[in-house]
């Protein structure tokens, strides 16, 4: 066996590769049944379709509906159009039934009908049932390859029942335990079997206060609960408590991953999508509409911006000099309470905070931004001195009332723009909210607002003009 | 059986709470052992210290363990502090060895030499090995909770070994095949070998080609292959190629998160920890190093900004209007760069786009921003109409030529700064960087500066004035 390291994909793709550049078919299809499915699929994926097509037909049809599974959604339906009904049938037959009830969606409705005769009548239920469910539901992301056991079996006759079914089946580490109408009566693990005296009662041994998802549950909600109970696999029921499907662990993390995204996107301000989407295949009308909202109401409420500065117009008009550091108290601004919400949100949805101890984190993160505002108000002094000294400024005034004002100005600017930052999504909170709406983007006009009235009262106050 | 709904979790919580309050001792405790442990550990959460310490008492020592195992780190410590040594040493030792190993390393050297006395020669070896790994990589991950056979055993003997060892073992699923110095052969699944005729020999089922990490392999790579593969668990191996753990899912699914945390505050400026820290238990000190790197260093970038504005100073001292607008240009120009940034990062990671797309990527962001642009230029148009109605103006200029001057400038900074916001990334990605420490406070203030070139070029250039 070959050293193993830690670019075994590579490593496996090379191997291929080196094979079929030598023409060895024979060795290659062996490999083919030998490596992780992922990397064949990977393999193919670089491949021409005639040669993919032509691999395809050398595989027994178990391997094919496995590979096929791994493929991208783009080359699946490629091959959908390039093989003849029937060949394609046996393979999509041969699917995992969420992926295959994925692809089955992706089809034009002519395409579907098209499809359904050539299909066993089993595959065409299954693929018309899962493919009912709405996409963000348990129904719509689980799988149907399962297997069942009845309570009044012996344990040995549990395992027997699950060789004779399981080599259509792909999870059977937990074996779930129905009665004759499918009604779920609890599980047992395949662990549990085998550790089991062959003359046990499955009844002995069923787990009957299992975690179970409603077929019409938010998928969130089914990726949250196979995460705190360690799941493998969760079942989902019906309203009358059948077993319909079951939704795996590595679904949950896919779930994980899209709803990582969502929140991102929600914090940078653009609106979450109902369907996946991605990128590329998403219209630029539908980006538009996603981002439009909040870019052009924040916009709108920068008119208290506009009008604030309005309102010290003479302050300005006395001393431009002023205008040079608005730019930079906005953005210190905005991007203290952008950190503040950042590590606030995160802390909150990863559960090591709680929106009870806000006068805590208020407090700490006034500490942690006095330290910020004494290095970013050291900073601006400089920043005065060095570029302003020049500068023409009214009779009786000098740069270090100037820079002084300005660098306190920014000081509290600095310290406001944390609690801000951190209050707001902890307000959310506690009115029942998702703190992720508190948008960077608002968070970031907001402190504007809060920025120009420090800027210029301070700068009033203490220069004495209005 | 009760009726399943989506609150199952809650409903398991009121379950144990009745029998609590009623006093149902034996009953509670029976429940204790047929619910999940994660809902016995949080109704213990709740309670006071010295009840939860009745409540294990009562229960048998692989129940202390496994429940333990999902208490907080925080109620775990507090424990060992409460429990004599050799109480708590026995529940230790029934403990899941990666938790075991974390918890240890939370504990003060004092504390760590105190305890390994009453450890069993097993328990002591296995913590003090898995507590050597540092814990980003997969040593300081994994468990030491697997199970081994021998290749020239057959199906049945292979059973009956896992039988006699997996009482101890909590992920029999996939089954290690080693020799007989711990070197890996390969694997077989537990369904495999359930499926198997009883006289097939071990080496006929072997898989040779799997996936392994490691044992100093980064986590976030080994977290991504569990993902890829769709694994319930991942060996580890040393140098020697001999198995010295495994990685679960559900570690992948952690790791996940963290690395998501990681990817948000890097994005929003803050520097990413070596260690997992807690908000609450990381001091303010620790958070402004964190945070303060970024935010200075974009402060004094900010200085163009400043040069900027003194280069144009006569332009602003003519037209102070045009400060009014100035906040709205900078924000504007912000929210769209860190829109597009958001959505090609993401984009990028989850595999959906290539930066070898980098000019279709270009062009959508083009088309996207222009619908924008058209609605913040309108928008502007209005407001400018709106606020500024009463401004005073030189000579010679109306409110129409003002207005359409700002609304053009912020019309060509939407549009500049979404090809930013979603060009940088890409370039970072080019070079081979990760895309995500184009932080959005990065992008703000660079689009700060085009803003403003753009925002008094434009006004100059129409209004004719230098």
């Amino acid at each position: 066996m070959k050293e193993k390291d830690d670019n075994q994909e590579i490593e496996n793709q090379d191997i291929l590769q080196d094979l079929s550049e030598q023409g060895k078919t024979d060795e290659l299809l062996e490999m083919f049944e030998e490596l992780p499915t992922m990397d064949v699929a990977e393999f193919m994926e670089e491949k021409p379709l005639d040669e993919v097509i032509e691999y395809l037909k050398k595989l027994d049809l178990e391997d094919q509906g496995r590979i096929f599974s791994d493929f991208s959604l783009d080359l699946q339906l490629k091959l959908f159009h390039s093989l003849d009904r029937r060949t394609f049938a046996n393979i999509f037959g041969q699917m995992f039934s969420d992926i295959r009830a994925d692809l089955y969606q992706e089809l034009t409705k002519e395409e579907q009908i098209e499809l359904l005769p050539y299909l066993s009548k089993k595959v065409r239920e299954d693929v018309i049932i899962l493919s009912a469910y709405p996409p963000e539901t348990a129904g719509g992301i689980m799988t149907t390859d399962f297997a069942t056991i009845f309570a009044d079996m012996t344990s040995s006759e549990a395992l027997a029942k699950i060789r004779n079914d399981a080599p259509s089946k792909d999870m059977i580490y937990y074996i779930y335990v129905i009665d004759h109408s499918m009604v779920m009566k609890g599980l047992v693990t395949l662990k549990d079997l085998v550790m089991a005296d062959p003359k046990t009662r499955v009844t002995e041994m069923l787990n009957e206060f299992f975690v179970s998802a409603e077929v019409n549950e938010d998928r969130e909600s089914v990726a949250q609960k196979i995460e705190k109970y360690d799941l493998v696999a969760m079942p989902v029921l019906n309203s009358l408590n059948q077993l319909v499907g079951i939704v795996s662990h590595e679904e949950a993390i896919d779930i994980i991953r899209k709803e990582e995204t969502e929140d991102m996107e929600k914090f940078m301000g653009i609106m979450p999508s109902e369907n996946d989407e991605e990128y590329m295949s998403t219209s630029s009308f539908h980006h538009f509409k996603k981002r439009v909202v909040w870019l052009v109401s924040l916009a709108a409420i920068g008119i208290i911006s506009g009008m604030i500065i309005n309102e010290y117009q003479s302050v300005l008009e006395h001393f431009i000099i002023l205008a040079m550091y608005m730019p930079m108290m906005a953005a210190t601004g905005g991007n203290t309470g952008s950190q503040a919400a950042t590590v606030v949100i995160r802390a909150l949805s990863l559960g090591e905070i709680d929106d009870k101890d806000w006068s805590k984190i208020v407090l700490k993160e006034m500490r942690i931004s006095f330290m910020l505002s004494v290095c970013v108000a050291l900073l601006t002094y400089f920043k005065i001195a060095f570029l302003s000294f020049h500068s023409l400024l009214p009779e009786g005034f000098t740069m270090v009332h100037i820079g002084g004002v300005i660098s306190l100005a920014i000081a509290i600017q600095v310290i406001t723009s944390a609690v801000i930052g951190a209050g707001l999504p902890l307000i959310v909170r506690r009115m029942g909210g998702d703190p992720a709406v508190v948008a960077s983007p608002a968070i970031t006009t907001i402190v504007d607002i809060t920025g120009l009235l420090i800027y210029f009262s301070t700068a009033s106050l203490i220069l004495g003009i209005s």
